[in-house]
């Protein structure tokens, strides 16, 4: 089982003492499906901000980690949290006034339809429910998805998430459709990616399979990141809703501003959502997720089926969720990642403009990927090299596609310019020191 | 759509102002799925040990939340994940000595051959991954649970759950067998509930499907709590072995001593699971649940299938769990269990041997469901109005099982002696203004 940036067993070899006996203790208590980054994995200790410690007190610059979205550490958030499970932490079967000014906090940040949400913990239970709400609705059980999609682990997400690997079969309901072209003129990825969908649809309908839904993540994380050109979505949503299912659109990562012009990703392709799943970001380390949807498509549902998720929306989860919002709102968390995201890729292009071993930047804001090349294919090899040589010179990036070659850069969301222009002398550095 | 002492809506008009607004609000924003307890629902704002308390500062004694486990706000657990919160929150595939440590201690409470812990945010999560285990390594498909089971909400789970109610369809291959009957010689009620094992057996092989799993719930709180006599589940166990199939004990409700005679309820029948799901209490509400394994069944699922949690397994998610099993072990809360439940029981089967409408408790520890009858029948109307009437009384409790008529007391297992006299001076003041 291959993963991308994934720590192999073979590397242990070079491994100090100390970290050789963490992972020895790991493959004994906790057992084989759990896998580190990088060929050196990182022992950490602490963090801060946009930087994190290993034990022997180095700092590490986290180009990576879109879950500590607001900083490591972020205060506000702590207190937040603090405060809150000092005073009380039950659950949704009681009133409280925390998650309604947080849910409606949540929910004025969507376009208007979409007013109600449901909270869960993880982004694979807001995905998970996302499709039981489809599949009730549409009466169909067909789901499309992107080739190399991630959506979560449930047993029924995991199934349409491709990107998990052969070894985890594709439920016999869903069909894959290519990711978007980047090698296409721009205004032939649309039309292509939306014939990708007519054509997955047609599939499943000739096994007399109803289609129910077509998510994606809207900035395509898994599949190499593809944001542009803005509005290519949107023939693909008009299709999946001809043939009755909905569009879901999993903002796990590319929600809460990261893509720099707006909260969420839909909005770059000029779409309104039947329903959106969130996670990550959400609490900034503090586990709380969410589906957000039309109440037309909640009430039969709602009606009939109770949904509890004991530890989902509790005054804690809520309390977490409302700093995090505030953070964003207060300290212009979006704008900076517009300006810091900008300021990347212009620079990024410039250093790819110089050597045939990497494409030109993808993405928006600060959520960039980057084609690594070898003779001008991809090079999961090369990126590799690239992604442990900047992890050597101690700045954390991964990499993501299908061929493994993507470098994914998607720091905390308060990363500002000095940290962009590190980052940047550490890339060329590397790219100098491998000779691209 | 009814629950076991669910809120519905025509009762709205008696409530004050404030309530009814907030009900409005939840409604609005949060949508129809979501259900409250009570016919007066409770607004709580603040908790402290056993106590919850309300906007008007009036004290509730809380005998029905698991979750908190030792106990509302309990300040070892709060300053451990605060701490932790403003060192680090990352994620497993980094290095962390915290997730370690946890992981050692917490498989060091299980017997030897469980040895090995995956990390979820729910118990949800952690039963759906359980059967993605069972799955893989029975090669077959089928489940077999109790006709009223309870195991969480994902999509394949609630498949499993045929508590939810009729609209939630059971999977295709699911299967079900009536809970223990209680009302049998307790020597018959092991080989009866293991015969209806062996027929759910028979019934998914006759349409060619093999068994994968029986699940349970080692003290069938939704079923109606069952817990005598100790040993009964072992015939069944045997039995689902013999068909190729694992056996999983979801130890989410009675889990982390709260049966008070061990750490897990499937030790009360002398069986040692294949493999175990935990969550609620395990960090007093910090959302943190886990699986634990035989090595040899994670063995070639792991090799071949990555299983990454975000949150799950997290420096803060660790941090708790080990700061709950540190005070239940220094707080002896086992032990608490036990002879507060012992003391429930018997003065409970002192109430029941004076009125026809309470059958006997059953349970262990601070785990006791308690039958109401009409006329020797199960009566779910007077279950619901001694709930709420001890509700009334600022007692709260629940109702649960396949009629709804089974009071379910549960309260934090660091509720005392004196907490437990209050709620039986309550509970013999309700059951008298109702002339039972």
């Amino acid at each position: 089982m291959t993963m991308a940036n994934g720590f192999q067993d073979k590397d242990a070899a070079r491994l100090p003492t100390e970290e050789r006996a963490m992972i020895a203790r790991r493959a004994r208590v906790l057992g084989p499906s759990y896998r580190l980054f990088y060929q050196r994995p990182v022992n950490l200790v602490r963090g801060e901000g946009v930087w994190l410690y290993d034990a022997e007190g180095n700092a590490f610059l986290d180009a990576y980690n879109n879950v500590a979205s607001v900083g490591h550490g972020n205060p506000a958030v702590v207190a937040a949290v603090t405060a809150q499970m000092a005073v009380l932490n039950t659950h949704t079967r009681y009133l409280h006034e925390g998650i309604l000014t947080y849910a409606e906090a949540l929910t004025a940040t969507m376009p208007r339809e979409l007013s109600q949400v449901m909270f869960t913990c993880t982004g694979s239970e807001a995905n998970d429910l996302a499709l039981r709400i489809a599949c009730h609705h549409s009466g169909g059980t067909g789901v499309i998805v992107t080739e190399h999609a991630y959506h979560g682990v449930t047993q029924a997400v995991a199934g349409f998430s491709p990107s998990l690997g052969p070894s985890v079969h594709l439920g016999a309901h869903v069909e894959t459709v290519a990711g978007p072209d980047a090698g296409l003129p721009a205004a032939q990825i649309g039309p292509a990616f939306a014939r990708g969908v007519a054509a997955a649809i047609a599939r499943m309908q000739r096994h007399g399979i109803k289609p129910a839904l077509l998510i994606v993540d809207t900035i395509f994380s898994s599949d190499g990141v593809f944001a542009d050109p803005p509005g290519f979505l949107a023939e693909a949503v008009d299709v999946i809703r001809a043939a009755g299912g909905l569009f879901v659109a999993d903002e796990v990562q590319p929600g809460f501003g990261r893509t720099g012009a707006a909260m969420w990703g839909f909005a770059r392709h000029g779409v309104v959502p039947d329903l959106v799943t969130m996670g990550k970001p959400m609490g900034n380390g503090y586990p709380i997720a969410a589906m957000i949807a039309r109440p037309d498509l909640l009430a039969n549902f709602g009606e009939n089926i109770r949904y509890f998720n004991t530890f989902g929306g509790s005054p804690v989860a809520a309390a977490a969720g409302q700093a995090v919002l505030d953070y964003i709102h207060q300290h212009h968390v979006m704008e900076n990642c517009r300006t810091t995201g900008d300021y990347l890729q212009q620079e990024l292009r410039g250093i790819a403009a110089h050597t045939d071993a990497l494409a030109p930047p993808r993405g928006a804001g600060l959520f960039i990927g980057l084609d690594v090349l070898a003779d001008g294919q991809p090079s999961a090899e090369l990126a590799s090299r690239l992604v442990n040589g900047l992890r050597d010179n101690r700045v954390l990036i991964s990499a993501s596609g299908p061929n493994a070659n993507v470098l994914k850069i998607r720091p905390p969301m308060v990363f500002d310019r000095q940290n962009a222009d590190h980052f940047l002398e550490t890339f060329r550095k590397v790219v100098v020191e491998m000779a691209l």
